[in-house]
């Protein structure tokens, strides 16, 4: 058995970024960048002003007095997606919408709102300082510039960042394909009646979901029955249309075993068979020719929880996304929380803000069959590897789930 | 202008949620549950055994001392999905598999690990407790219980929840369509060269991400050109195809008259005009027949900050969702930080776990056309309407952004 920490270390060893490919900025939102983004352009392109309003030389107010307006001579409008090709003199000013490129001649930009105009008058009552709502050629990004780096993830500020520096496709790493094999000779698909001893094969579809949020697409092999040369042969096929290959059930004592030979097997390279993690312990990690292959618990709780604490991040990995080190936080325990000690304990528990703060709140059950518990929790704390017993008060990290 | 608060209970008031469609469930992930769900089965079926191991009956193990093991006789083997039709006597053990149903008569498990075993003989060193390692039935949830509420968020857990009570197809409230308008004739599409005075259209891109990370499609009517009646056309296309209109741009003073024009033109109830927010301030609300209309500032950090705040509670309604009052969590300022005071500053920030502890650290200029600057950043921290000056070590309200 080993920690968390560790498996997560020989995880992100194994999990490499897949080949890049090209696609169309929204087809890439939620991935990482597979390249380094360089500025084409100056953005903005021009000395933007930054408001409706007039564009002026600043030093003509500079002889403002109170109660005594200066007047300019309003020459030009340059609306948005126009310029003037006026050079701005002293005594002039020109309306200008937000947007639209300040004149030559012009330093600032006084807000429609602080003026009065009566015909081509403008009437200035304040000293505007030089570089007043004027955003700078090149205030953003130059060109050349490094906009985004290989790496980032694309989200929709990224989004509008490629946009606004015209690029429509990018490179980034192709999706891996997750391949789901359930295993138990007491699984029914769930629109068939069980007999007694039979359950509904739950975790397929919460397995389903969980890829699903991650952007991917599952590939669903079905419930394989608890005989070796059938699973040998479903694994085989699983690694050859895939690229994590994913067997939840069978991985109990007894049942490893199974899963373990056939392993053996196919000369597949045994990283892990269990995890000082509660819910969870019982998964396992093996390698075979650069895929990754995961025995995840059969218990609901126990296979979400490994799901997204083990398989997630090297999905994450694939996609070439930086695995976060730390994505916890503290949270307070707002009841006193007791528990075996030995493993770190994942508690699903609800979490919520008052005056500011984030505490705990129990939800139910931690029995690992428990998915009732989980469906009214928003969040996990961890009670640490040896710790059992937390009052009231005291402060553990924890996160939200499935964010 | 209003605070963000009231212009949230506005939105909140306006916004209904949208007719009801049965779905497969796993196409309802993310989406809000609209019908209470009731348990049509006991779960677990039957008592079941939680381990590989065998069912015993617990007082034979009362007899245990050091070093005398307790001798069954092994009558039978229960395999998942199995079952036997023998009833467990005094003396007698079965092996059972994980998930398999615990035989009459037996009334507890020990792990495999635990055991010995020759030919058919188990050797037991320890007292078991009754109920040990049995599941019993009905214990997660009984028929006729309410297993999940209307609203309720549908991930992976309800999805597994669902399926585990034989739910293939569940009621969820229609996707809202979300139509985009983009003013501003200083806009080019991102694939055609910007001519002096203009620039790509950017945020049509960030607001269809945001919009897809929403899980919901945006129907994009492209760039408006600046005439009342070209926008309201397009305008009245919008509302007859969508529930939701976001126009992008043309939210300035100059330019709002145009859209109130617009508005008031074909009769439209406007709500409110500004909001005390920064960036965003010019973000206008109306409701026509039911639907709503967004106008949204076009500086790029307004458009993405205002569409987050406001359009994004909105699609949540009509889709169930309860809108949720808080999400925020206390942030140690890393920095000092100084900005205007009047409005909330939503000011963008790298949000770090250090020791525990959640610090904001300094993304870069908060200029509202710098998405750059946002695109370094992963959370915001508030800085209350009223106060420009907070030092390092003092602690504001913060959240994630994009989760």
């Amino acid at each position: 058995m080993i920690s968390v920490e560790e498996a997560l270390r020989i995880i992100s060893e194994e999990s490499k970024a897949l080949e890049c490919e090209e696609k169309d900025i929204l087809s890439c939102l939620n991935k990482a960048l597979a390249e380094d983004i360089y500025s084409r352009d100056n953005l903005p392109p021009f000395d933007k002003s930054a408001m409706d309003g007039y564009a002026i030389k600043s030093e003509d107010t500079d002889l403002y007095e109170d109660g005594v307006s200066i007047e300019l001579e309003i020459v030009d409008l340059i609306k948005a997606g126009e310029f003037s090709d006026k050079e701005l003199k002293n005594g002039q000013a020109m309306k200008i919408m937000t947007g639209a490129p300040v004149p030559k001649g012009a330093n600032a930009v006084i807000q429609i709102e602080k003026v009065e105009v009566r015909e081509d008058t403008l009437y200035i009552s304040e000293k505007v300082k030089n570089g007043c709502n004027v955003i700078k050629l090149g205030e953003e990004i130059k060109v050349g510039d490094i906009a985004l780096r290989k790496g980032t993830l694309i989200r929709p500020t990224e989004i509008g960042v490629l946009a606004s520096l015209g690029y429509s496709k990018i490179k980034v790493h192709r999706d891996p394909v997750v391949a789901i094999l359930t295993t138990g000779d007491e699984l029914v698909d769930i629109n068939e009646t069980p007999k007694f001893g039979q359950i509904r094969n739950s975790n397929e579809y919460s397995l389903k979901a969980l890829i699903q949020n991650l952007g991917l697409e599952a590939l669903c092999l079905g419930i394989v029955e608890d005989k070796k040369d059938t699973l040998k042969s479903k694994v085989k096929e699983a690694l050859e249309k895939s690229d994590i290959v994913i067997t939840s059930g069978g991985a109990s004592v007894g049942d490893f075993d199974f899963v373990e030979q056939v392993l053996n097997e196919i000369n597949a390279d045994i990283k892990f068979q269990s995890v000082a993690i509660k819910p969870g312990k019982p998964i396992s990690f093996a390698v075979i020719d650069k895929k990754l292959f995961f025995s995840l618990p059969g218990n609901p709780l126990s296979a979400i929880t490994t799901f997204e604490e083990f398989v997630k991040p090297a999905c994450e990995k694939m996609l070439g996304k930086n695995m976060e080190s730390d994505n916890t936080f503290p949270v307070i325990l707002a009841e006193d929380f007791k528990e075996k000690e030995g493993r770190s304990k994942y508690i699903y528990v609800k979490i919520k803000a008052e005056n500011g703060k984030l505490y705990a709140y129990k939800a139910g059950s931690q029995s690992s069959n428990q998915l009732i518990t989980m469906s009214k929790a928003n969040g996990i704390i961890i009670m640490p590897a040896g710790i059992g017993y937390k009052k009231a008060g005291e402060v553990l990290s924890g996160k939200f789930i499935f964010k």
